[in-house]
């Protein structure tokens, strides 16, 4: 089991600027009513199960296995709609010491990009490019498994 | 993933020769809606996360991973209560082809004892032991799942 810390920023597109090379996600949940999520994740070659226990501040408890593509394949027909399917993007921090991983979605949720930092400790310092905007880190709106339920599409008129 | 058939019978306890050895087997079940049954299994030093899906006739489809004791303990701390604790006993089929689980449960679920085939083909024949009961494969009640959700102490009464 691992402890994720992770804060979360919408990104200004017009300030980043896309790196070439991208790791399509494509990921999907199984209904549960919260207490646990559980996601399975395709990237290319590579499939994971992930439990997540529910989110305390921005801490959550999270295992994760590796299990074969053929099996996520399958498992992607039980998960709720849509799947979300989205462009991972790693870019090192100017700290030299984070990763930011900012994701472009697509389909019912394209036109959300979405910057995300792990972190050690809740208060931890990390530099903050140009392009970062709003923090959303404690916005369920933001949490890609109601994306999966609730799409961007959606709510472009809510917030 | 695998496709499990099986069927399921209640056990006359007076006709039953148990075993020496048998292995202790914990269990529970994170909390969802049905379309797929999530379930952390410990038996001694191993321990498994496994996906079933929704019972079709006797048939369902089942994705099992090993998973480290340590992340099955945490999990446990997850899982609805009561959690499902048996000793099970593999028990050779006089054919000299099936494997009898019988499984003898503890705790709120103490005087249940359930034998279990696993079969390749949903008409497959198999010989009957004398201490097999009436076969339960279709009712509910019996799903170790309901069990960890409705134990058998509760619902003695009833049947």
């Amino acid at each position: 089991m691992a402890l994720e810390i992770e804060r979360k920023f919408l990104v200004d597109e017009k300030l980043f600027r896309q790196p070439e090379k991208g790791i399509r996600v494509k990921q999907g949940y199984l209904q549960g009513d919260g207490t646990m999520l559980v996601r399975v994740r395709r990237q290319d070659d590579k499939a994971f199960l992930t439990l997540k226990g529910k989110t305390t501040g921005i801490t959550r408890a999270e295992f994760e296995y590796p299990i074969p593509v053929d099996d996520a394949e399958k498992l992607f027909e039980f998960c709720r709609r849509p799947l979300i399917d989205k462009t991972r993007y790693l870019i090192p921090a100017e700290d030299g010491v984070h990763t930011w991983e900012v994701d472009k979605f697509f389909g019912e949720n394209e036109g959300l990009m979405i910057a995300e930092v792990e972190l050690k400790s809740e208060d931890e310092a990390f530099s903050r490019p140009e392009w970062l905007g709003r923090e959303v880190s404690g916005d369920p709106h933001y949490y890609n498994s109601n994306l999966a339920e609730h799409p961007f599409s959606e709510w472009k008129d809510e917030i």
